[in-house]
């Protein structure tokens, strides 16, 4: 049986990664996997190549409408959408369709969250594509809706859980997470024109007003058992791809303790990667690729824990975190298609 | 009467930038101010304008070796060299000639606290040239020594300072500082190499060892009258100029009380500006200039002030910074051939 | 006399520019010269701090509409604003008013040229703000409307000007330019982002259609007196400002034949530097102030002049040639408030 | 059987490339491939993990000496190292090994190149690994010995070739080529510290001094069977990898002509493409592809053939090219482990 999938929003920075990575799935290659419609809003009509040159071999393909009919007769559909639009397209699909949103709309448990931060009404939650999460592998095996975590929490989380849920932190942390222009979209905006970023690091979002800061503190706090506060400050750095997030707990731990947690916690995970003592994480190590790398220390005159973690926003932090909760649903490798190899310098 | 000064370390960074702010400033237009020698180590005997070929009007200047003997006869001399060579220079020089280290030699008023980050022992301490701390205008005024800043303490230290001062945060702050590479010198390193820091961002000197951590910690704990624990992480992203330093630290104090007293403590400061609210700093906005651009607010969820702060580390962090205390302790107006007016985009 | 300025186009990167240079014109703070009006179109009743938030002494100026009422009573009127608007505005105010157009309306002198590359009916011809051209400074002199050179000829035609003047060359020359981003200007469009500009060279304008193609040919077609055939490619590189243009021309002159006449025109010059032989320009080393630094040589083997012009795009390329331009006009010396030296690293 | 491949050099750029490649090859997967001894100078010793971070199936790997005694056993030899030592390293492995040297010392035919270019004695000329020149996929399916074109030629060459080819321009052709980094390779020198990188373009081996010259002229020669002057510059842009290279030369023909020379010269390739009409080549969309991408166009008023290509330098300009040959010369898939998919943005 040949899995037919389709892209929603295809001419974004998330739906191109997801592409990219699909091209290179070895899947698509054996026949299994079979690339359907690609839609766009105002770019319907356009040709592929002319969006995303990078994509040779589908730079002939027509884009199509966003629309349930469209995207009607997929076994996969991925949604790169604005949030607040994937819930009314996911309701007019068949319920055995695989859904996998790439936007934020089914990413938290507490509807007040949602409100306090989007203004709307929620629409629901799904299945978290985060399978390093204690659990959540099982959960996502069976799943025929998954909603793909945000960029920053991806790296946020992922760098703190092992420390929180072995509880050798304070339930305050702060994360600070430097990161490069894609993560904002395909919009064009002036602030974010190459003039303004180039040459240029500023913070965003500051004073915890960013809308993935819930989805952080919602993780760690399920995985810590109780209530974990999160400080979370955005910095956009003049870079195209990458988060690097440096994120801090005050601890009484040594860093042998917390070193050990760590390896302990992501012994068995293929892209998660604790390097060793003395190296530390840089986000053109991972660029195109799933890992997440990570350092961790405890700085004993300011009793504070820090963990650093690099990742690519686009694929473990998007796309890559897609195709993997894909291949998870539908009982294939979880691995295929997606490298722990960066392409660097 | 005509001040001659020298410039030793004129191949370097610092070097640099503080003669492009000399080559623009009104006193040596009016022949109040004339430089003399310009000193190197390995660049002696060649021309500025082939190390430094954005300095026009110097282009034919040859630098000589860095020797006392090169050195006297001047009235002020800058010093840009690696630590621990400035207190052998300043001690074969007149008491009376006014010198400005931009190296780390004199700042720190601990003995262990040098010997702990920098290994050696400590040459003394000088009056810090970071006019904007109460009481340090004065000190300077009168100074023949001065030790100028890191420049993350510079920009961490302003943008904790008035909150630390009036105890409206708990003595514990963390500092994440985003960075150009022109503040780790200009020393030929692979990992320095323009490939391995164009698109990327990596965390460096992780845990507390960087060796502007105690002089923040000094600093503000003088301030707060007690003693002020520092988490303090650097990060380099891909730029040439410019920090950005993320400072939080706990608080029941609300928005408007921390913002009042960022208010008071620098409304007659030139050089430091706390934007309007909303309006969040970016290094790209003080790039050449001596300004700070600060942010400050209060995350309530998280009981967290969050301030930021935005300079560039070769003008207010280290030239700008030179110039400023130059001016002071010569009696000139402390603003003089220094701007507030960044080079943007 | 006070000399009143005004702006119009003041949130857009010309504008930013040429208030940045205001800003620190010594004629400003002895009151010979005072800033009036900003003006803006979408932007207009936005200060100019949040716009521009590099040009702190401004930051409070709230931006008004353009119009000629608002920009009447100026004795000096920038203008930087989209082409085919600047001669309805100029017709409005005043004759005596000195009306410096950054724009390209009255740029070309061939109306069928402004057809071909503009589509519309040409606006006139004022006199050129390149006083470096041969006989052009007394035509500015006398000048009460000027028009500011496109930043492309500017570093085009001074690299090739001695060479093409001296009939070294022949007249068929090739240019390719590389470019930073401010010169597509300030709007939003997607092509222009921070994620598609860094990490990325690209070509744009390609085969004779950019529109300064025509303004290169018209002034070295005039100091050769033939015409001169430009090819002239513009390429996109991940910086915000600079030019770097790669000039090539058959030749059967010598190295040191070509580099004399390149000397001896631009002995005079204060802007125009031809670097010592073996050093080659890089725009990092003119980045915000008004210089154009050369090198020049010849391939033998290919018989081939290869001259290298670098500029910063807004200061010699835009807003330095409009002041450049003023003072000139003015009587006033003409590199008050330009510099040769850049800001760099 | 199993194809066993050393990599010496692995320290650097091209070896860190060939090895990213490597990791991607289904060959190894299969088994057919395995990865041997990885050699570097200096930092023999050290782990492949401290040195690229970004192979993490690989960062166990320990560097040994460049040796012949380590490099032999092995079927496939890769070498990255300095040009002049690749000759010796060759001479001491048996004749069937397959020894595919990515440095200069067997790319040239005419030894007074060589002498002229490199100041040495020649080493002999060895099957060029560019597959796409006219009749060479032939010799490089039966070589043990195969010559990496440069990264500049191999763009430079498949720009022009089919206009060469077919005579339609004129046999002097123009190159001014813009370039990431990485191609000056991975030694720490100060002009290529990211502060003096970024931000700023500046050319270098200017006058036709550049070492790839003759070797792009030596192919555009063969290719038109007469000879083919070539004026060449290479520009440095504040960018890691790829090169856009924009080609000229004078021309009788349409664009009409030329654009059908060139879609019949690659229809059959699969990683030269020629965009649609329209469409220019960005290095930005063949980062870590294997692709070229060329536009073409005629400037009529100039007579003058435009053709501009973009490669990624350490993919399809050497790494790539690398495993292109070496899949060819095994009588594998020539395409196998290579993508024509870009990472962007």
């Amino acid at each position: 049986m040949t899995i037919r999938v389709a892209v929603a929003g295809a001419s974004g920075y998330a739906g191109g990664e997801i592409l990219r990575l699909l091209c290179g799935h070895p899947r698509l290659r054996t026949g299994d996997l079979e690339i359907g419609a690609l839609t766009a809003g105002g770019n319907a009509g356009s040709t592929l190549g002319s969006l995303h040159p990078h994509l040779l071999p589908l730079a002939d393909r027509v884009l199509e409408d966003t629309t349930p009919e469209v995207l009607a007769g997929h076994d996969v559909v991925f949604l790169g959408l604005p949030h607040g639009t994937s819930g009314q397209i996911a309701d007019a699909l068949a319920p055995s369709t695989l859904i996998i949103d790439c936007g934020a709309d089914h990413r938290l448990q507490n509807a007040q969250d949602w409100l306090d931060y989007y203004g709307s009404e929620h629409a629901g939650t799904w299945p978290y594509g985060l399978p390093e999460l204690p659990g959540n592998r099982d959960r996502l095996r069976d799943a025929s809706r998954i909603a793909v975590p945000g960029c920053y929490p991806t790296v946020s989380i992922l760098a703190l859980l092992p420390a929180i849920a072995a509880g050798l932190v304070e339930p305050h942390v702060t994360v600070v997470a430097v990161t490069g222009a894609s993560g904002a979209g395909r919009t064009a905006k002036v602030d974010l024109l190459a003039s303004e970023v180039i040459g240029s690091a500023r913070a965003y979002g500051v004073g915890g007003v960013h809308r993935h800061t819930p989805e952080i503190s919602q993780a760690l706090s399920e995985a810590a058992g109780t209530p974990v506060t999160v400080s979370f400050t955005p910095v956009l750095a003049p870079m195209a791809r990458g988060i690097l997030a440096t994120c801090t707990a005050r601890t009484t731990a040594s860093a042998a303790e917390v070193r050990a947690a760590y390896e302990k916690a992501y012994d068995d995970e293929t892209f998660v990667h604790v390097l060793p003592e003395g190296t530390l994480p840089a986000t053109g190590s991972v660029i195109g690729g799933n890992a997440v790398q990570l350092a961790v220390t405890v700085d004993e005159r300011a009793q504070t824990m820090v963990a650093v973690g690099a990742i690519d926003n686009l694929t473990k932090g998007t796309g890559g975190a897609a195709v993997q909760s894909m291949n998870l649903a539908l009982g294939w490798d979880e691995t295929e298609g997606l490298s722990t190899v960066g392409v660097a310098p």
